[in-house]
């Protein structure tokens, strides 16, 4: 289940360790303007290199392999890949045995039943999230007359995050943090209610990215203590504007033309320089793990630009759809 | 957009005050025991009737259009449809000219370009999640191993929920409320990477519920600011049991055997006794609106039921997409 | 999977003998007129009634249980059902120990592991394209600028369709036929190579009526003995309108403007007169079966509306997919 | 819409002229045995360069990038591609001003506006092809218990092949061909009706293969003059055998166990050495074609592998949907 979406379809492939990464996106109109550049700056923040993140890499700049001709898409379906490079296939077999604690090496090898590729995580790794970028420069472009931003707005919980990130470093272990995406200038009515509302497309395309356990929308979890009289925000003009916004841009799963606010967890890297106690399944019974390598401490700084991808491509096949069923709306 | 699910697929429909409500079940194994009265509680549970929500009422038995045959499932497609009554149309016209702030009556006339049915809110009327509880009740069949639990554990922003309503009924208003759902023995292994992922298949479902804003799962937005070394669950045992549940039984988008716990936050009911200001579209300027008719004061009570059948359809399709990749896999 | 369409989907349900059929249609655009009586026409259709098939009934027509309001489409699902009525439920266990030849009995049993409702054939009636034809007159006012037609060009080998009926009578016995159906003033470009092609579309579709063995398109089978001189359409004017159209309006998988022809053919229906033998499943042995009530001589008469309709639905959602990517073409 | 399957998913993607062509194959079960010498047998039979095809090449083993981990599939989406090599781009703007007859050069123009990569038909390509192949390689392991087999039985109207072949490369002239496939040892209770009957998967698979025009099962056409006691097939024993096979091993949609036979029809190549009378659309005038380069003289030759995959490929989806819904059949 490697694809998302029902008229703009993407196709996520690849393995950290594997020959190539990379994406099909399916539906794309044609004649939009794609070039190897307008990835730079996407892929470029993913990778990020900055303090708390992993040494800087190039940016894994995309090979488009099909659906573009002469700097346009064809309306053909749109491959881009890149290679793995760099690869350092520790001992993964280590991992069969003792499963990282908060990794998917644990399931992946229930699931797989012991065939997953684990090395560097294999399928499961963030770095599959590469795909996802891309797709997301090729989906801001149908969704060019919006303007979506994501960023980190605290880490470690404070809103301080060059201090949280001091301390984790300083203590060898790992933060989470919360991110903040806004959507300004969205398009009114996107959204199928019941079962590919608004709000049910961007959470099942943000819960595919590694890490992430919440979101909310507006509000959110805070509306749990507002009263209706409170929360309900208050219509000021024809264009549909409200006074507050409370909704997060949002009304029974449909967009209702104000900024989109939602908000998403990312867990702290499981991948501490702390030892953990844990389980032995070859050994049957309990053992120190010391996970080695360069991790992120606080791998939040990088999946702002994953979920601004996210909502852009949740938001491209929600304009597909809708202006397939109801053709094109006047803005 | 009103279906959902791979194999497992269920379409639901309705308004508020048409004939009938109802849902399709698709995909549904053969040779399930089902009669009528197995819906009863699950529908009793949702109508509630007490302090805090509308005055009681039939729990809406199913009558069964299809796929049913002596007392079992036959494997075609299960129709379950209930009659609207008691209907009682009031001024819905009204709603077009003053949308009611926090409701989907602005939404839905520009979405379906005026044509919507707003009686009673039409197909956005928390009436057609009916369908949705029924469909849980077939689908808890299918995930006949686990307990799936759901309830209310916090109303107003206070774990006293009996004194969150006093007040709110006091003061006239509505309240939100947060409900968490367990499941208790689930499958391991279930969600499929990247994008279907358990979270993504039951927040897919979760947000198609009216009134919910969020959702998060284990820790969920508390992770934000814990250690790394803190959020870990640790194996303990060859089952693959963990020490703590941070993860609320989710490693990389599959179930890791553990108890599932997720979080999910009703907003307050934005019917409100309360005056509201807002934008007369008809006359083009503020006005007083004054939302009639007795309405639940804490909506939040009676969602658990909702919630608990989201994830029982969500995780009905998850294990027979495994089934169908994978086969059936040992206990 | 009782669903077909990408953005126009359509849900079949019910059992011949069940207490109704119906249909789900959902991503229906709102403020299409719709009224009951628009049915009439094409259920009568099916109905027949003519010499060849089973005595008149009634229309069946259908109740709009949801996604209608003043007449017009809301852009909710469109639910219609009929009851069924003078069901008179033979000794249907017989039909288990000794399934009937070119029926469904013997594969419906081991699909369903025996839990099937095989009263009057069950899901797998005839009856059940009843929801069929009646969506189909949904998505002819879809595809309304085209005009849908199909009609039984020979019964039992031979264009002289009334002598051949009266052979078949006389013999007890029953005949196949074939239907052509024509699609004048089609939109061009519909279809999305490679997997959702045209002719991809419509076989889906019309494989889903029962009896159907086999589809061509233009020339069709007649193609194989043509020199590729003669079997290419030549354009002759820049509307892209051909000489010839041995393409049948279809070039690469996508619709070029020109009439749509294809024909399907009918088997013979395979309850007959006549005494079979066939093997007796109970008893182990091979036994004498004779089919017993009143069946159609040549179901055949009663299918041309039925191919329309599957051919309106699948029109109709290649119409919402393609505006869907491409926006409203220019006619 | 380049996609297929509910449960086992395969995306195609490339132009001929293209830097690569691939296909993504998701839902495949892991610990399959996998190799890139398993494709050699298969994709060269697509390549053919037998008298009456192209000239030989090389048959494009495939680059596997991902999903195949120690010569397993690990369950993750498996990715292969093959370079574009060889492909010298003759003036293709003379397609947009003069399309083609028979092929989807002025199609294409008009769906993708303009922006179609036309070199070697681009999208449309029979090379496209390859990919589908691919994936009938890896859809065959998990079909393995049958035997899926496709063969040109008869060319330009005459089962004496090579005779055929002369007399259309003397007259410089193409001709098609009529392709039968048979499964032996089938699946019993393949197949969901209403709208995945097993020839409606098979069908739309088919007509994906560019220039087929027709399928019949079983008897097919001839159907159309028989009687119901002739076409009828008896069973014979308790395994479901029957006395003839007029079906096709198909009933009610539904794979009864049986051998499965299917015959699609194959149009003249389009491109033929003849002259050909059609418009100049930049002239807006009649003119005279000859479309140059080497063309297969009956592409037929090399249709029926394709055919086997798409088969395939519909079957194995049909399988893991199966086993989904009802668990592990007894064979």
């Amino acid at each position: 289940m490697n694809s998302f979406g029902v008229v703009f379809r993407i196709s996520l492939f690849g393995e950290s360790h594997g020959p190539a990464i990379g994406v099909v996106i399916d539906g794309c109109p044609p004649g939009l303007s794609l070039r190897t550049e307008d990835f730079m700056e996407d892929l470029k923040r993913r990778q990020s290199g900055s303090r708390g993140t992993t040494p800087r890499r190039e940016p894994d700049l995309p090979e488009i392999l099909s659906g573009v001709f002469r700097d346009k898409t064809t309306g053909a379906p749109i491959t881009l890949i890149t290679r793995n490079s760099d690869k350092i296939s520790s001992d993964y077999d280590e991992f069969k045995n003792i499963p990282r604690p908060g990794h998917a090496d644990f399931v992946s090898g229930v699931k797989y039943s012991g065939f997953s590729d684990m090395r560097g995580s294999g399928h499961f790794s963030g770095r599959i999230t590469w795909g996802l970028v891309a797709a997301g420069v090729v989906a801001k472009k149908i969704a060019a007359l919006s303007d979506i931003s994501a960023k980190l707005i605290s880490a470690g919980g404070s809103v301080n995050i060059e201090e949280a990130l001091d301390k984790a470093i300083a203590s060898n272990d790992t933060i989470g943090g919360i991110i903040e995406c806004r959507v300004k200038n969205p398009p009114c009515a996107l959204g199928e209610p019941f079962f590919y509302s608004f709000e049910s497309a961007i959470s099942h395309m943000i819960f595919s990215i590694p890490a992430i356990k919440g979101i909310e929308f507006g509000a959110g979890f805070a509306a749990a203590a507002m009263r209706g009289s409170a929360h309900n925000d208050p219509f000021v003009d024809s264009s549909g504007r409200t006074a507050t916004n409370n909704a997060g841009g949002i009304n029974g799963g449909i967009t209702n033309g104000n900024e989109i606010i939602f908000r998403v967890v990312v867990k702290p890297t499981s991948s501490t320089g702390t030892d953990q106690t844990t389980y032995n399944f070859k050994e049957g019974k309990m053992t120190t793990l010391k996970v080695k390598g360069r991790h992120d401490t606080c791998i939040a700084l990088r999946i702002p630009v994953i979920v601004e991808a996210a909502a852009a491509v949740a938001m491209a096949d929600l304009i597909l759809v809708d202006r397939g069923i109801h053709g094109v709306r006047k803005v």
